[in-house]
């Protein structure tokens, strides 16, 4: 899609209509914020401000956009004028990507003129929530991956190409080495993996026939396949193979009871000489079966992570808003039960002691705070005005927060972490 | 993207360029299908396929997507130049959109030369589960409606773009009267809908200032959202307003204990003459919350449904493979624990009892079976044979496999239909 004007819900245009009828085109406050965090979440990763920021540019109006909308006989000549010239001339207040946030802070603030910030509601919830999610769940896993490699296998799984693509991005940030989606791999420069499938052993005569072809078309990269038939023969024929000459460097299981296999894989490989072999595990891998075979000392070297966390099953959801908060200088609130929100612009101070985070406090922006401040001006008038960072300082950034955060919201077991709201 | 070939994993092109060099090019048949369905589904709806057949039809690769694959310094010339002439020409098999479909069902069988069928695993499985995933999840509201209108409000929190619009489209034929996304309704012809946001109601001096506004500038669709402040109080203005000859059409119920509002909302409105007003709910609503609450005999007309049916939060994903089962025309099965499959391509034949679907039998393709054949040969020689269904096509044909559907399976309890394997 060129324009992405249509990416959007038909009430933020009504709406927006409605607003320049009465004349309220004052400017306007919106904040993208969590209400809550979900049961097996410690804390969130902000992810998908760049993306963002591209999707802000590309929310445009033209001839098709507006020929559909004129069809559907709501909106007025003027409005579709409004339309055709928009462009995004406000603000935008940021917490970088791959920080470590939690409820109630506001990931992006939008200041504009009502109807220009109202009708971005849709297109700014939808792209940090997909990005935000999943790298929430991914973090995850390497927390307690305890320096395994982390590969994302998830794209076949993914709500989509786009969800597969941005999934890949996200987990890179949060420590996985890289990905096998390719699409990913061009347009971010995220490191590309893969083994084989089933049905290239299936395909030849033999299981080893299968072995040795695929050795010979990638030396340097034959990974084995071991469970298309019989794990524990399959590892054995990969020592045969390695003592004829074939470089094996490593293999993959991908079914079964990986307790039992890994080990007795892993003793069949060193029996026959093979130590340097890696074990990739794969196959309804996620966080909890990598901390569970960890901790019974499975060998495990890498993980194929794939439908449970690019779908982020458990969580697959955060209950994220964008809400008015500010309208023409003065504080916005709603009191509906449950969803009560806070008014104003907002700054993130962090506290830390020791080296690890204290607490937060969200306060005014503008106040004069102690703390260290999360929330930046990334967009001034329409027009980027920082240097966004690349993947890799994303990544180190997250690498740094997690260093910091406490040692308790770093397990799987539920912890809050202290949130104050001034 | 105009040219998909990238959307794939790394290994189905270095498994394509082996056994291109193994001479492993003989006709192959790959078969989609979910090995077992969600504990909390009893069956499943297709979805997918004409997005899936475009999609095909913009696998290749161009000289962007050739670069990038050279870059990685895996691939040969010789493969590479296999890929620049990558166009499928083989054949697919499919049973069609808005079919009732089990377990072990193969909803996409692609047969072709090896490497040309390979490559399109990642592609084929994305496409068709999130369709499938979705219709399957929507279609279970739709069962519990008891004919009231259902609307897809989810777009803001479905994993990507991509994801909700195509939601939209995979709600739509499930019996959805409509979406509020408008990209879904221009590319689909999806009917839009929508009201209006707390925001709206917020930058109004007063709530009832903001009804005034928007009656006026929408005076045939004027749906009042009730529950910004005081969610009693603005249904007792909804009717002053409506004496005044203000033209309410609904009111809009989005958070609070919805059984007891509904039922006082309700009240309010009816004595106050306004019997043809329509009250509508949203705000985490799913199939188990309208199935509790028309069961309680709540008053209300329609359902704005959105985060938990968009990403399927209680069944994210379903176990669905690609598998190759036949390869120059001899069976092909793994035997991995838990992940063995059945050789050969398939037909579905369905058996009905007193206009009831009673069970289905699994069949190797070209036998003379008796009962519904649901799969049929939709692309030949990389062409379409077929003429696709319309979305309207689609619902009525699921409207109608909805009526012969067992009784049980239309509740929300888990019952497996039986699917006899030959």
């Amino acid at each position: 899609m060129k324009n992405l004007g249509l990416c959007t819900d038909l009430y933020e245009l009504t709406m927006a209509q409605s607003y320049l009828e009465h004349g309220k085109t004052g400017r306007a406050v919106f904040s993208l914020f969590v209400r809550k965090l979900p049961e097996n979440r410690n804390f969130l990763v902000s992810c998908g401000l760049e993306t963002l920021l591209e999707r802000i540019e590309s929310f445009r109006f033209g001839d098709e956009e507006l020929r559909y909308l004129k069809s559907l006989g709501k909106f007025s000549d003027d409005f579709l004028d409004y339309l055709r010239e928009y462009e995004f001339k406000g603000e935008i207040y940021a917490i970088p990507e791959g920080r470590v946030v939690f409820q109630n802070e506001p990931l992006i603030q939008v200041e504009g003129s009502l109807p220009e910030v109202q009708i971005l509601e849709t297109l700014v919830i939808n792209t940090v929530h997909l990005q935000t999610v999943i790298a929430s769940k991914a973090v995850r896993s390497f927390l307690v991956s305890q320096g395994t490699s982390l590969v994302d296998f998830g794209f076949r799984r993914a709500h989509g190409l786009e969800s597969g693509i941005y999934a890949a991005r996200a987990s890179y940030i949060t420590g996985f080495a890289g990905t096998s989606n390719l699409e990913a791999g061009r347009r971010f420069g995220i490191p590309v993996f893969g083994t084989v499938a089933h049905s290239y052993i299936m395909v030849f005569d033999s299981e080893e026939e299968a072995f040795r072809a695929f050795a010979k078309s990638f030396p340097g990269n034959a990974v084995l396949l071991l469970d298309t038939y019989d794990t524990l023969e399959a590892a054995r024929k990969a020592v045969q193979l390695a003592k004829e000459g074939v470089p094996v460097v490593g293999v993959r299981l991908d079914s079964g009871d990986i307790e039992t296999l890994s080990k007795e894989v892993r003793r069949i490989l060193d029996e026959g000489g093979l130590k340097n072999v890696r074990i990739i595990v794969s196959g309804g891998v996620d966080e909890y079966k990598i901390e569970g075979w960890l901790s019974k000392g499975c060998p495990i070297d890498a993980f194929g992570v794939g439908t449970k966390f690019i779908t982020s099953a458990d969580a697959p959801y955060l209950d994220m808003a964008y809400k008015l908060v500010e309208y023409e200088g003065k504080p916005k609130v709603k009191t509906s039960p449950g969803k009560a929100t806070f008014p104003f612009k907002r700054q993130v101070c962090r506290f830390y002691s020791g080296g690890s985070m204290e607490h937060d406090e969200v306060v005014r922006y503008g106040e004069e705070v102690e703390g260290e401040k999360l929330v930046e001006k990334v967009v001034e008038n329409g027009s980027l005005k920082v240097k966004l960072p690349g993947l890799e300082e994303i990544r180190e950034s997250l690498m740094e927060d997690i260093e910091r955060l406490p040692k308790e919201l770093k397990t799987l077991k539920k912890h809050e972490y202290r949130v104050i709201i001034k």
